[in-house]
């Protein structure tokens, strides 16, 4: 299959080599040209712009960081869509809120191409391995044209609704997720305040029904000290602020989500955005940083 | 060994039966002796007041609702402490915080008696199959004493400190599954508000990082319908009240345990205290069945 990918930072690189080794055509584009070169002797073609990347694809997909960069690579001077042939199918595969899904959609829909937002989990990992869970919203049968794209940059594909409905199901998890992780960063602190080890509660929070994925991804950095992002600090509060957007637009109060986004925007007003989301810790309860001081 | 037994609800029920089919002698009292009947068919000796119960006991252990009832059991006319002797050791399995626990323990004290402060978690199906988990806080050697009083009623028996840590660690462990669940409430009211399929959001979410088991707990009571407590909204509330307590205590400030608790007071104010605690999702969003009144 010929795909048309833009996109080579550390998610997109992992993809465009996993759809190489499926035996896929693949010609990139990336802002920063010089990020190409290992995807080329990979086997992948260069592309100066994204309409150049976008020729003749049968699939064209973006992996980009914001809704900025989304509508600049489909939308823009030179963008994809000034290229991709009539009968394509359009893939973001970025976290950017259904409002940018539909926006894309329905300029994708003026040229006969039909478009899957199709945001994705597993981080850099999961694209390196070919493991990603992918959200997709948009036409079953776009999503057939595209099945032997994902079938080589995922594991799991839930086709959840119409177009925008992907967005709205990863911004759902991302929300879930930081919350359970603000949760288990207040438990965290406030074990602290009280003088006990805070590692042993952490753990001893997995054997009971206070359990949560985030509170063993916050052991596992407590442990090692680690700071350098799996997943930023900055990442974590884009979606938060999207969640929020999207809830708002559908009248839909989250006064708990409210308040944990607000822990990371301390976190973030503290000078800690680009590192890893679990430092959120060091301003719950009295902060981890002052209590340590105090010792 | 001989043990007085005080409370004989949903869980002492329980932990009796068990200490009674591991052999122990057990005296049993209850507020409501009628409560007695079905443990003293099973062995039991019935007790008309604490101090009875306590009368040559070896462990004194009580389980009841709250702070004052515990007050009751240990210090009130005919109670334990008035009959339990010197060199016994008192166990308290309640969650009534760590103020309690330190007040309890230090009347102990006065009169030779070893308190430790055991609260359990696992609830009524834990209590019945003797397969609970106990946050143990005081001495070593006491709880080494009382070692196959524990046996009899837990599969796993964390010691975490001195006197109240127990106490401590199971709010914290509670906070943190309470907050869990609020956020997978409000994950879920955001899926029903923006149209999603509210099940399949919840399913999903175990698929990711956004995993808890609080989130498993309300998918399952959401698929089911089911209202009457495994855990009440009433308990989830009297345990939120306890950890902020706690952490003003410690002058540990905590916004999200705050906000997530408003949502619990919130499901109570409209009378739902007597349900279980998953009704939350009532509140959360544009309120469940505001969305339902409206399809």
């Amino acid at each position: 299959m010929r795909v048309g990918f833009l996109g080579a930072g550390v998610m997109g690189a992992g993809m465009v080599t996993n759809l190489l080794k499926a035996g896929h055509e693949v010609r990139v584009y990336n802002r920063t040209p010089a990020r190409l070169e290992p995807l080329v002797r990979s086997g992948a073609r260069a592309a100066a712009t994204p309409a150049e990347a976008a020729q003749g694809a049968e699939v064209v997909a973006s992996c980009v960081t914001d809704t900025a960069a989304v509508r600049a690579v489909w939308l823009g001077e030179a963008g994809a869509l000034a290229a991709a042939p009539p009968g394509a199918v359009a893939v973001d595969l970025s976290t950017v809120g259904p409002a940018a899904a539909r926006e894309i959609a329905q300029a994708c829909a003026d040229r006969q191409i039909a478009f899957l937002d199709a945001p994705v989990t597993g981080g850099e990992a999961g694209a390196r391995e070919g493991s990603l869970t992918v959200f997709v919203g948009g036409e079953g049968a776009a999503l057939e044209r595209a099945r032997p794209f994902f079938d080589a940059i995922a594991r799991v594909v839930h086709a959840v609704g119409p177009v925008g409905a992907g967005q709205a199901v990863k911004l759902i998890q991302n929300l879930v997720g930081g919350l359970n992780l603000a949760a288990a960063a207040e438990g965290y602190a406030l074990a602290l305040a009280l003088g006990l080890d805070g590692e042993r509660v952490l753990e001893m929070l997995g054997a009971t029904t206070s359990q949560s994925r985030s509170a063993e991804i916050l052991l596992d950095r407590v442990r090692s000290g680690r700071t350098e992002p799996g997943f930023s600090l900055a990442n974590r509060l884009k979606d938060f602020v999207l969640a929020l957007d999207m809830a708002h637009a559908a009248a839909c109060p989250l006064p708990l989500t409210a308040a944990g986004s607000e822990m990371f925007w301390q976190a973030a007003a503290q000078g800690m955005g680009e590192l890893d989301q679990t430092v959120v810790r060091a301003v719950a309860g009295r902060g981890e940083r002052a209590q340590a001081a105090r010792r």
